[in-house]
């Protein structure tokens, strides 16, 4: 088995994108790949694709919506979807690919119209019907996540807002991101309640937007950039719908079980990551994030907040891109683009939000199953190879 | 790069089944599997799983519904999608892990509900909105073709419909079809007309059902089974969208470029075939098939049915379970099935639908996109090792 690395990434900016189709999407990322490319790419070099969306609009679904938008008729190009993990799992079956030899460069494309009459579905959709009828949305999922959270460890609403805050604050440090204004613990608190205890500035946008990135077996990765990033490992972890089987209730077992494995398959742990681009769909899911990765011990993730670790200037700089709640969260694209972030970083090409020469790099998702917060995670590990 | 290795197949009864929820299907399709390994297979064994489904009714997205349903909690598992070979390409994302060395053991499985709320949904959206607001459905779109063969080849009705007559005829002798009945070419033409010149018995049912397959690497398969059947090499492909680049329109370049790089990978012809299961969502694709895949030649697909050759006791024979038209058309589970059929012929252990001492086996499918019928092809080919 051989190696995949990532020789080149091409994000849009995200936001409020009406006036662009889903095609003008996809072909908006994947131009900006092949510009992205250090030694250029021809099309016809590219073996394969993977295409992760969501796409409840119904609007660019199957692989061939990519060949359409790309011009890249007759190659094979697989659509993956698994729930907010779609775009990081896409690209982990382009690695498996490239890692089988049977494609040497593969195509990863990520996008998501979430404005046009997608967002009250997917609402609607990951929620079992059961529960939905009931109107308990996500932030309602989320909210009684964080309460449980501050019940068992004393976690504090401003320790929750403190993710926001530094979120937003990279966001306006970061080019394509949706939402680009700072915030202190006070705007959060005094930002709408959504669901108890999080309001309006805890939960990400609903955003539109697309990423491409480029993988390569390890034999041929030189011949598009001398500065390839080595994808050294995956885990994806798919956990019950049955919350009950969860006797804490204040964390993501999925999240632990994926970060392991892909610790054990690249062989580094949570001491190693320079740099994490992790799923914050609300402040609190980060929060505990830092837990489930072994950032910090459990119940330990408000202290690790405060002590200013995931900053940009931290021990452990967590979202420099500005995460899921500045950025946005177009969710077919969100996985592809957290890694477009790391491919940036570990390259030091990450501009006003480069974090001091990063040798390993983590990207991290979890997805909501019908009425289970977090019954999927994928978290795939980089490093400079 | 190792070999892959089907070493379980499970089928259930394909049919209307209003009375199993999505879970049911797949819970059905996997405890039959489990039934069916020669050497039984312990689901702790189990390394990774491929889910797949179109889902329109967002029941049962997401492969965490898979790890719901069987118990297979912790284990990474891929939702795939693409149109109507959805469940074939499913399958190749698994043999491309199992190939690649991550993954020793991976589930393959597919269902689909298409009568509860789903159909009209797919059908509705996997044409443009352009053209469905125009009333043009799938048998329009499939019936187009079907004049164009008749226009440019001299393919009368009656060999489209001795399609219909051969694998219903097949389907009565297959214990898992949905329509079991035998009509002549007159039954045929005298059903109601669909959309010329498609009639009733032209089209197939639509149909609920499941069915999952296990794949091994080929280190491990002689583990569970000593007649494994060999994944030999597969090919997809991603058409235009735009018919107008299609100078025929009688046939389906992306069968035939798929059909060509499976060849190519396995090192078979078509005249190596000794068995096949093809896309038969109309009489006419099977008919327009047999020349995409080169068991005749262009024009040819009309004699060739007259022939006899895709006959049971036929040169090449093709849908022995019946395919779409008897069996049914879920579309997640319907490349998986027509695998696990494959997988049933190469171990002569077809039953009634046995073929003549088999030794390559294809598997195909063809998906419509947007405005395209044949946008997508998928095609598997398979030996005895």
């Amino acid at each position: 088995m051989r190696d995949a690395y990532v020789v080149g990434a091409g994000m849009i900016d995200f936001g409020e994108l009406y006036d662009q189709s889903f095609d003008d999407l996809l072909e908006a990322a994947y131009l900006n790949l092949l510009e992205d490319v250090d030694k250029g790419v021809e099309p016809s070099d590219i073996d394969a694709g993977w295409y992760g969306t969501i796409d409840f609009a119904n609007e660019g679904s199957s692989g061939a919506s990519v060949a359409h938008a790309t011009g890249l008729f007759e190659k094979p190009i697989t659509r993956v979807e698994n729930a907010c993990a779609t775009g990081s799992d896409a690209f982990r079956n382009a690695s498996l690919a490239v890692r089988a030899g049977e494609v040497d460069l593969a195509l990863v494309i990520g996008a998501e119209k979430m404005l046009d009459d997608t967002a009250g579905l997917i609402q609607g959709a990951a929620v079992e019907r059961l529960w939905r009828g009931r109107g308990v949305t996500m932030p309602a999922f989320f909210g009684m996540r964080a309460t449980r959270h501050m019940e068992v460890y004393g976690t504090t609403k401003a320790q929750i807002a403190e993710v926001s805050v530094k979120n937003h604050e990279n966001g306006t440090k970061y080019p394509h991101a949706h939402q680009q204004f700072e915030c202190t613990v006070e705007d959060v608190q005094d930002s709408p309640t959504v669901s108890y205890p999080l309001n309006l500035y805890d939960c990400c946008p609903v955003t539109d937007g697309a990423c491409a990135v480029l993988l390569a077996g390890e034999d041929v990765a030189h011949e598009y950039t001398d500065e390839p990033v080595r994808h050294a490992g995956w885990g994806l972890s798919s956990d019950t719908f049955q919350r009950g089987d969860d006797l804490a209730l204040s964390n993501f077992p999925a999240s632990r079980h994926a970060s392991s494995r892909a610790y054990e398959r690249s062989g580094y742990g949570p001491d190693d990551v320079d740099v994490a681009e992790v799923h914050d769909c609300f402040s609190i899911t980060e929060l505990i994030t830092y837990e489930d990765l072994g950032f910090c011990g459990d119940g330990e993730g408000g202290e690790f907040i405060e002590s200013g670790a995931p900053r940009l200037d931290g021990h452990t700089p967590v979202n420099p891109s500005g995460g899921l709640l500045s950025k946005g969260h177009p969710i077919g694209a969100t996985g592809v683009a957290q890694i477009a972030e790391i491919y940036e970083q570990l390259r030091d090409e990450a501009g006003d939000v480069q974090v001091d020469d990063p040798e390993v790099g983590l990207q991290h998702n979890i997805g909501i199953g019908r009425n289970a917060t977090g019954a999927v995670s994928c978290v795939n590990v980089f490093d400079r190879g």
